[in-house]
C-alpha cells in the first residue's frame, strides 16, 4: 500500500462522533421483482449532518456484500472500528456532513437490522428462512426509495457506493431518474460477469453443503458457521489483488507454528481464518445466499446493448474503477460510462484511480479518490 | 476457445491405443524432507513407447494437483476419455512414442494407486490418514528418481509437466542435474504466489469444515464430499481465464430451473457444480490436503534470489507460459527463464502463448504449443 493510500484525507477532522442507528418499519406489503410479498418490513438505517430546509442535500450511500447502514462513527464511545466509509464521510470529508445528510441504510434481505431471512415471519412466528422472497437489485433500490420518500425526501443530491452498492446506484438512475441528480458507482459494472457468479457460487455451495446449514432452517445460535467462513475467506481473495497479497504477506510464514494437522502455515492463511472467523458472528448464513444471489442476477440492460437502457437517465454519472479490481476490472467500469455517452449523457465521467488495493480500494481513502468523489457530487 | 486451441495437432493419429498401468513396490524406508518416514512404498506408473537400448530415450510426464499416472490412451476399448495429455503424445505426437519412451507416475501421496494417506499403514493395518508423513516437491522428485532408477534409467531425456508438474520438472533440474538433459516446465512458478496458497486454503477449510472429514479419519465410502467438492470448484475457477468463462458460459441460464432453493440458475454454476460432484468420485480428500500443501510449500530459492539455486542446473530449460494463465501469470514463468539466464544458463529459452484458456492451457494442444515442446525435446 502506497503512503498516499494509507493516509487519510484530512486526518484533521474528528469525524462525526457518536451515532444511532433508527429502525422505520413500513407497514406496507412489499412486493418483489421475482414475486412473494412481505407484510411489512423494517430499515435499519443511520444519519450523519442535517437534512436542509428544501431537503435537498441528502446522500444515499449503499453498502456492499458485507457492509450495512453502518456507515460512518462510532455506536459507543472508544469503540475500535468506526463506520466501514468513515474516512469518508464527516465535517470537511468527501461527504461533507457540515453541508450533506447522509444517509446509511441495511439492505432490503439483510441481516444487520433490515428485513430478510433471518426475520420473523408474522405469519409464522419463526424467522423467514427460505420463505423470504427471492432478492434482486431492484427490490434494494425500490426499499431505499421508501426509506428516502419517508424521511420527506423527494430528490436525492447523489447515490453513491462501491461494489453492490454500485449497481444500486446504477438503478437508481435507470429505475428512479428524476430522484437522483448524482450518480456515483465505484468497483462495479452494468452486469455480474460470470467469474464473479462462480466465485459466489462456490461460497454458497460451502454454506449448503454445512450440515449445520439445514436446508436454511437453523437456529440462531448454531448456523453453518464453517461453511459461512470459507465463503467469506474465498471472497476476500477476490477483493484484494494480487499485488496487495504479496505485499501485505508473501510467503511469510506464521510466528507461531500451528498445533493442528493442516493448520495455518502462512501468513495468509491465518489472516483469511481469521476473517472467515469474525465475519460469522455478525453475518447470516442466509442473507449470504439472497444477497449474493442478488448480485449474480444483477444485469442491467438482461443481455440489450448497455446504452439501450440508458435512455431514461438523467443524473450526473462518475464511474470510478481501480486499476488492480479484477472482481469488477476497470474495462467493466469504464464500459459503463461509454453506454451512458453513447445513450446521449454527455454529464458522464469515468475515472480510473491507479492502485494496488484491488476492489476493495474504494474502501480506502486516498487524495485522488477523495478528490474525484467530491467533484463528483459537488 | 479459438480454432486452434481445438484441433488436436495430428487428427490422423491414432495415439497409445490400450495400456495398463502397473505398480512398482520399493521395500525400502523412504524418508520425508520434512521428518517422518515409510517403510515402504507403491508407485503407480504407465509407459507409452519402447525404451532404447542405451535407454537414453525416457521422458518424464510430471501431473498437475489432481492429474495422475494415466498420461495418454485408454485402459478399455471404447472408453470416453484417454489419459489427460492424449493429445500430445503417441506415434508422430509431441512426445513422439515411436522415438521417446514416455513415463507417467501418479505422486507420491496421491491417490491413484501410489502410496499416500490413504494408503494402507503395515504398522496399524488401517489407512495412515494423518500419519502419513508432510510432504514436499522433493519428496515426489526423489520418489520418481527411485522409479526411474528401477526402469534402469540413469538419464532421463526430459522431464515435462505444467502447473504442479513443472515445479516438479524445476526440483529435477535443481536436484539432480546429471539425470535430465531437458527440461519442460509449463504454466508453473519457481514459488508458489501467496494468492494460490489463499485459494488452496480455502479449499483445505472446505474439507476440514465438513464433519465428515473427521479429522482426516473418515471411512473410504464416506468421505467429506461436499468439503471436498467446494475446494475442487474453486480450483477449478483459477484454471480458467476470465475471458473463457465469459466465452464458455456468460451469464446464459440454465435449460431446466433447479428446483432446489438457491440451485443452479447458471450454465456456469452447473458447470462447476458437476465438476465438484465428478471429482469426489476419483480423489481423496486428504491427498488433497497433502498435495496442495506440497504446492503450497514449494519455494525453490527460499527467498533467496531465484538465480541462486540454478547454479547446479545442466539442462536445456524451455519454460512456456499460457498469457492468459492468472494463477501462475506469464511474468512468474518469465521470471524462471531470467533467472536460469542470469546464473549462465544460456540454454534457457521462454517461450509465451497467447491464449485465452487460463492455465488449464497447457491441457489443449494448440500447435505452438506442441512445435514448442517438440523443439523444447528435439
Amino acid at each position: 500500500m502506497t503512503d498516499n493510500e494509507i493516509s487519510t484525507a484530512e486526518p484533521e477532522c474528528s469525524g462525526v462522533g457518536l451515532v444511532q442507528p433508527k429502525d422505520l418499519v413500513f407497514r406496507a406489503p412489499f412486493e418483489f421483482e421475482l414475486g412473494g410479498v412481505i407484510p411489512s418490513f423494517t430499515l435499519r438505517y443511520e444519519t450523519y449532518g442535517t437534512l436542509n430546509a428544501d431537503r435537498s442535500n441528502a446522500i444515499l450511500v449503499c453498502h456492499a456484500l458485507s457492509g450495512d447502514h453502518h456507515v460512518a462513527g462510532r455506536h459507543e464511545q472508544g469503540e475500535r472500528k468506526a463506520g466501514w466509509w468513515d474516512a469518508f464521510t464527516g465535517p470537511g470529508r468527501a461527504l461533507d456532513t457540515e453541508r450533506y445528510f447522509v444517509i446509511g441504510v441495511n439492505c432490503l434481505g439483510g441481516c444487520r437490522g433490515s428485513t430478510g431471512p433471518g426475520s420473523e415471519n408474522p405469519a409464522t412466528g419463526a424467522p423467514y428462512y427460505l420463505d423470504f422472497p427471492q432478492l434482486t437489485m431492484r427490490d434494494m433500490v425500490r426499499a431505499q426509495r421508501e426509506l428516502a420518500r419517508a424521511l420527506g425526501i423527494t430528490r436525492l443530491h447523489a447515490v453513491i457506493g462501491g461494489s453492490m452498492g454500485g449497481m444500486q446506484g446504477l438503478v437508481w438512475a435507470v429505475d428512479y431518474p428524476d430522484f437522483v441528480r448524482n450518480v456515483v458507482p465505484l468497483a462495479c459494472a452494468a452486469r455480474q460477469n460470470p467469474q464473479a457468479i462462480a466465485f459466489n457460487e462456490v461460497g454458497r455451495r460451502a454454506i449448503m453443503g454445512d450440515p449445520r446449514w439445514r436446508n436454511g432452517r437453523y437456529p440462531a445460535d448454531d448456523p453453518p458457521r464453517n461453511g459461512l467462513a470459507v465463503a467469506r475467506m474465498l471472497g476476500h481473495i477476490t477483493y484484494l489483488s494480487p499485488q496487495r497479497v504479496e505485499e501485505k504477506f508473501g510467503r511469510t510464514r506464521t510466528q507461531v507454528a500451528s498445533p493442528e494437522p493442516f493448520g495455518a502455515e502462512f501468513e495468509v492463511e491465518s489472516y483469511l481464518t481469521h476473517k472467515g472467523s469474525t465475519f460469522v458472528e455478525r453475518f447470516d448464513a442466509n442473507a449470504y445466499l439472497y444477497i449474493t444471489k442478488a448480485a449474480d442476477r444483477f444485469d442491467l440492460a438482461g443481455g440489450a446493448p448497455l446504452e439501450s437502457v440508458f435512455a431514461p437517465v438523467k443524473a450526473r454519472v462518475t464511474v470510478i474503477g481501480f486499476s488492480s479490481d479484477w472482481l469488477y476490472p476497470p474495462a467493466e467500469n469504464h464500459a459503463v460510462a461509454d453506454a451512458l455517452l453513447r445513450a446521449g449523457k454527455q454529464d458522464t465521467r469515468y475515472v480510473e484511480i491507479e492502485t494496488n488495493a484491488g476492489h476493495d480500494a474504494f474502501l480506502l481513502p486516498s487524495k485522488e479518490l477523495v478528490n474525484t468523489i467530491r467533484t463528483a457530487i459537488a
